[in-house]
């Protein structure tokens, strides 16, 4: 007897509960009070998953052995498959050291109309950042970071999101990022991490 | 006949909706594969809720008018009572000008292990500046924000966040932020924003 492939249809189901709950979020933010829905009867059902998964949770400490303990983190807020408020963010590293997703977004993640949240590119960004630091080999906290908005970031629309570790000195990594719509940058973002003295 | 009590009927329960969403997300991230509910007949079940939603759903441009139609706009995701993803902060003016709202973070908003992911905090202050603009009685589009990151942000215990406009000089509006723990500072957070010239 095994575990494993137990272990993997659960890993499969996490994804695809937080898959699911990912349309949620999206179809409550599009229906608001205008939508044809039952909200009182979706609130109901909604409850009920949420009693069910509070009354079978693990304790907080054994979710975060597991969440850290098994070498694929899959959980945070941008490009965590089983995080549904992550749009998730998917990294493909390039040769030239830099890393890159592309995301359409929808209205849980508005700012001005139709236009994403400076928050949001924010969010984006400096998650974007600390993978760029993974794939160049390095681990920092952030430790400053200045994001420069020189156009709306369009929802509804490709973006390109990027990130590329550029620089660093002891203890200090400077990495740098970008989300563009339509070949344009919209926000730009500059790093500094540094390296926790115990990596 | 008139569609004010309605109205109101169901604006109370897409708030409703969204606040039992934000149970699921949290119960989700909380159970991962650790959870003893059979997580692929939650999927089901939250993907019927969202073929629901969809299938009912008013246009994107109807949703849109009525967002910002009405003087209130509840969906941002941030303070958004509407809005799943918002965890959702609740402001308080204060006498010296200042915002302040005090929010418990839980696992969907992680970044290192059991504190807050750098870019929620980026999300929730670059919307609280955005706020204390408001609450000034000003208004601009984010141009430049620069985050410092002086310790860990603790998930599980309360924060306060808190920002306040500091200076005008023709369109461009300088706001400062901070999120608090237990008395210290966090993150600090300078925002230059830009008064659109139409406004």
């Amino acid at each position: 007897m095994t575990t494993e492939p137990y272990a993997d249809t659960r890993a499969t189901s996490a994804e695809d509960a937080a898959a699911a709950a990912r349309r949620v979020i999206a179809g409550l933010v599009r229906a608001g009070d205008l939508g044809g829905a039952d909200m009182a009867s979706i609130a109901d059902r909604l409850n009920e998953i949420a009693d069910e998964l509070d009354a079978t949770a693990p304790t907080v400490e054994a979710r975060l052995r597991d969440m850290w303990g098994n070498g694929r983190p899959n959980h945070d807020p941008v490009a965590g498959g089983e995080n549904p408020i992550a749009p998730p963010l998917s990294y493909a590293g390039k040769d030239d050291g830099s890393i890159e997703a592309q995301v359409t977004l929808d209205l849980p993640y508005q700012g001005p109309p139709s236009c994403v949240h400076g928050g949001v590119s924010a969010l984006l960004l400096d998650h974007t950042l600390g993978v760029a630091n993974g794939w160049a080999g390095l681990h920092g906290m952030t430790a400053e970071l200045t994001l420069r908005y020189h156009r709306t970031t369009p929802l509804f629309e490709p973006l390109t999101i990027t990130g590329r570790h550029v620089s660093r000195d002891g203890r200090k990594i400077r990495t740098i990022g970008a989300i563009h719509a339509g070949g344009e940058a919209c926000v730009t973002a500059e790093g500094l991490f540094v390296t926790p003295r115990t990596a």
